[in-house]
């Protein structure tokens, strides 16, 4: 990966904290994972959608970034289609619709052992700004 | 709020992780509040998407589990409509539907000023299981 | 409401075949009734999805129109809230977000007796086109 | 297909008058097709949203309700990826997931060519009520 958007994606405090990890990214496609711990778990003790929610999002980011410019959501969809509670998942997105300035990515979030946990389908606004930091 | 609810709140380790604070909460309607720091932005220097999602999310799911039973979110749609980067943001859930066992919230974000920065829709499933941990 | 736009609205051959008419339109605000009959009907004898989802499409469309330029809409998502079957239903859509080139609208569907029928968010994008037909 | 199935998707009036006609239908797997014509239309000459969508949730419904049980949408999200404006149009819905009494499903509408026109993720409530008319 361009050393630009390694900085940019390092530069991404929030995935920081959840402990996201970019598996494989280039433009239009990414796969990124995270190790589940106590700190993702939400009262009942299953993974919280708002881990869930943001793995997928930052999927879609990197992936949309990946192109050269700023590409900020704006629309999200998610379906939680079975509960987990630890080990590594993996989000993988993939882009199914590009009309300038707009990007549609499918997320699908895995587990460990390839059941699909969620789905996620997102839209990107690709600004002006190129990426430079 | 009851005791069992607050202690199944408090267990919520992604939310504490978050900094979300209950405001107001009662069956059918909540206000959560956060008070954005770096470790919530993206790279972009903005809040992340994933914190608004999992403020709306949690605020959801304490309205819904305020009934008494567990309620696990099963489907959400959120569209960012301005972008923040600072001060306290506060989401509110107003229930819309309730046909049983599903329940569906309105939730929405605003920044300190009162602009709308965020809206969700979500569909939670209320569980057998009663909240008594 | 302005001759040009009513020409554009009704050119709307699918909405005309819906049975919707418009009742109050103007720049981000939107009224559109339609007089439930046989046709709107599914197979289990409620009024159908599609109807209800091309009824909030097309309020937000009328508003977001209103403008003067050609807005597609980009992404939707509709919760069905209660069933109905007959009578005359009542779509209302207000605007909840707008950053050029994306309007975002909240549109609810009422019941003749008031009842919320489904909940609708949408987003369109403002082309350059000027309506003119 | 089943004599009660076929019977009970000729009842659907909604979908008989906008033209779908089912291609393939099995218990969580569906395709419909439909040609478009001029009643089809928006104020913009292309293929209504309001028919896309409808089209995707009839598909969801067919391969939903294959099973034997009456099964009503609850929520859906539609992307609009491309316009179109003629030829017929094909829906395939694949179902992701399926956790009693919610079924999950995909559904992509591709034109002649194999476009990707539209992607929809739907939900659906299997009711006790067995289909049987």
């Amino acid at each position: 990966m361009d050393e630009k958007l390694q900085r940019y994606f390092n530069n991404d405090r929030f995935a920081a904290m959840c402990g996201l990890e970019i598996v494989e990214c280039r433009p239009g496609y990414s796969r990124v994972q995270v190790q589940i711990n106590d700190s993702h778990l939400n009262g009942a003790g299953y993974v919280h959608g708002g881990l869930l929610f943001t793995l997928a999002d930052f999927c879609l980011g990197t992936a949309a970034n990946a192109y050269g410019h700023i590409a900020l959501s704006v629309n999200s969809n998610i379906t939680f289609i079975a509960k987990s509670s630890g080990g590594t998942l993996i989000a993988e997105a993939v882009e199914i619709g590009r009309s300038n300035p707009l990007f549609t990515y499918d997320v699908n979030i895995f587990s460990e052992t390839g059941e699909l946990l969620a789905h996620f389908t997102g839209m990107a606004y690709k600004t002006q700004r190129e990426i430079d930091i």
